[in-house]
């Protein structure tokens, strides 16, 4: 292995000077080393390595490493779905879900790598489909949720849930989101969701401060096929894919999700789900006394 | 007491043939009454009695009827601040915390108000003021609650809350409720906020989806001062009065809220709040059996 | 298909004479019935039919059948662990989520599988074994839940969960619910567990009124062996299957779970999961306006 | 005001010292210091001060000096009831919201007491009665918390509740908490209530584990009278006053509690409670990025 892709933060100081060691780091281990093309800011280091429109990477390198945070990855990874090219997030912060290797341990890891030690685990994206009556209005992929709510407007949307074409139900609520276990610890678990282990293949369904009380979250099986659809709303309602706008919606329009592709991550055996859960949970080992 | 102001919720057929009704039995019991000029639509009866502008009601009437519901009460209140005038509201679905007389009972109760039987109690409302830096941009009253949100854009805003000038906490989240003990059944609830029973002089602060885990809603005295400040906000945030929008707001806008003037709603001793709660949360008085 | 095997809920007049009713139906109907054995209290008919301890129907019958609750399902499950007889529950209540067959349609649902019309699924149940320091102290087996609390003395107990053999958190709390997919509807929910589709092989972990702010309900593979040791604690603690005591344990003690073995149950095509979940939960179609 | 009473938490090596060291820091000040007679095991320091049952104190003392965590100023505070003499909680380990001193300021804050400095505030207790018939079996006084909860078994309670006469609702949970505003942040606060701030005069009732979903925290006007019935109830039930066990109650029983006689506690005018809350609560003052 040795054709390596990178991306950062963008304009972010910090990310653009780690690139430059890291770079510099590879070449000197004969890497050949490709910089994501919309990198412009750096101007720190001189790298002359090819620049690449992040589009092209899946097919030309082995391994993609990615410095920032969650959300630097997140949009990095809609460029390798189904590809088998691993990616490893070097996290710049505090640790992520998906970045979870620290700044401090980089060069240790991908040492590790280039001599072969590499174990990946594949983390599966929802695919959303906004249609208004037979015609599809948009489509998108998200690797943490699909997330329906009001736009705008300080009013209640109403929709109707179906699996498998089964009518599940009618909610009004502030919105609804279809989480991936990746999703699980972003906004779901703001909104109330559970934490849902990566390896479970389940979708959680979180509703946003729903107006029937008795509501609660509900965790379906991966495979299943969610469609929403907006019914007597007069306020404009949003479909957002990783916290990114998809379509505005209106009444009637449906929003089908399901399973998507699946991007490959590096994982790393000496660091686990549940060390970063604690870490970014504030659990310390031991809690308080309550006397 | 024979003087009878009336307004009803606005392009409802069942709240105009209501009103007809209810506007010639106040006639043959020889009362006064006023009709809230906006009701055009109410085509179905011929009153002759005077239209007069809502705003003017609380100086002429001696008794407010509302035909409705909580929205439609809700409306209506900002016209009766700090009037001793009482506000019956008759409800026309299914029980409201403020709009508490069904529709069955109405002539009962009326009869009893005009026979001299009336209990009253006061509701406080919420005023809040928007500055930026020494300007004050706006101001508003509400019955209900005064939140701050993010607006149109899928991202958290942050904002940090002080309590009679002492700060309490940095946020980042969807938004902020700040309820009165009404409100507290109304958004603050679908948000996780506890029902405060209306005679307790104090302010629900009730964040919605929070980033961090351990916030939770909080109650404080009605008396105090509640600043909020948004901060490190690149995306557009709004202050919300009963659901609707009074300003939007940016990074270092200040939210400053206090007790309001209040209304004077009537009391119905024969029904009580916990009953209408019941009702509303759909408790049975038998839960079903867990076996 | 025709030796079928009979139980239900004790010291129940209805489910006794329902059984009397379901009983002669089947022996028209050339089926060999088997009674258990424990039922003496049925005396309105006259049985002539074999009876069996519950523990010996496995083996006997082609079906079982349940006329109770889902408490009475969990008691009869144990004995069919691993077994491919599958149990069909009729439920003489509300609809249950084991005993998902109304009592209405109970011919109907028999005539059909009698007519060989049979689909089954199997749930897991939850298996748990006792240890103190090398010995093992007790074992059962739940299909709801596992439940580590506190007993009797109203203090708090202090435990550590390990899963995979990794650290995940110290936790002081009354205690800590592990449920199947089938136990998340039942207490876990009440404690605030999300609800999981009965086909995600996963295993809800539900602390119950924990200390720190941050503990979230935690979704696990069900293949993973989770670990609950008790420390810390002046208190008395107890595990709990199903809701029934297995043992009292001491500070030091471990718990240990893991996915056991599973029961068949009867799957009904035209009823599904979301329907019997709308019932219990009292999910109206068309939740109350909040106007 | 120069007659002070200590007591300090039991069986604490270094509550003792510091016991020790406050007592020669009092007498050097011509303060006359009563001991709590209890305290036989700090064989510390030779004081030859006068040891006195804690219940004598109230009328011997100008102020009360707790040094320990909150679970001591309880027990501490049941003397104290309805006195004026001042109560001064010295916490020993983190913050509480009783013991809101740290030890640290310990010689200021009472250096400043001496010199008059002295604001105090009142926390109203909570007076718990229960009956069985015409018979009052029991009665105790609460600073934090009223409990009615399951006792030993696993299964379910069932109680119904009433205010001012009025049924409220009935209720199968694993309890029902009511709180004081001081017991909102102990566990009230673990079984989901809000925080309740100590000036206002309202009692949490917070359901434990409820069993229907739509149960929610209400906020009842602390001069109520609440009443608790247990019904239903095939199993042991206890009443738990600040987390000690008053009585076993079983079916019929009732539990009536009203606000109680109030201690004085001395109030900190540049500490403030949402200082403690934020300490506590770990509300870090910068939450986390979620990038």
């Amino acid at each position: 292995m040795n054709r390596i892709g990178i991306t950062v933060k963008p304009n972010d100081e910090r990310a653009c000077k780690l690139m430059c060691e890291l770079h510099r780091w590879l070449i000197e281990r004969q890497c050949t080393v490709y910089i994501d093309e919309h990198l412009h800011q750096c101007t720190h280091c001189n790298i002359a390595s090819e620049r690449l429109p992040i589009g092209e990477m899946a097919d030309k390198v082995e391994l993609m490493i990615v410095l920032g945070g969650d959300g630097t990855l997140l949009h990095a990874a809609r460029h390798f779905m189904n590809s088998d090219t691993p990616i490893l997030g070097i996290n710049l912060g505090r640790l992520g879900f998906l970045t979870d290797t620290p700044v401090g341990s980089m060069f240790d890891v991908v040492d590790d790598i280039l001599a072969g030690n590499l174990k990946t685990k594949r983390h599966f994206s929802l695919h959303a489909e906004v249609w208004r009556g037979d015609e599809k209005r948009a489509e998108g992929i998200a690797m943490n949720d699909v997330v329906l709510e009001r736009s705008a407007h300080p009013r209640l949307i109403c929709f109707e849930m179906a699996v498998r074409e089964q009518f599940v139900f009618r909610m009004r609520a502030d919105g609804l989101i279809l989480a991936t276990p990746a999703g699980s610890t972003a906004y779901a678990l703001s909104a109330g969701g559970p934490i849902v282990h990566p390896e479970i293949q389940a979708i959680s369904v979180v509703p946003v401060c729903p107006h029937t009380l008795s509501n609660r979250p509900i965790i379906v099986p991966a495979d299943d096929v969610i469609q929403l659809r907006l019914v007597e709303s007069q306020v404009e309602a949003a479909v957002n894919l990783d916290g990114i706008e998809l379509l505005k919606v209106e009444e009637g329009d449906r929003v089908v999700v399901r399973k998507g592709e699946s991007i490959s991550l590096v994982y790393l055996p000496h660091r686990h789900y549940f060390e970063v859960l604690r870490s970014k949970l504030n659990w310390a080992g031991q809690p308080e006394d309550r006397e």
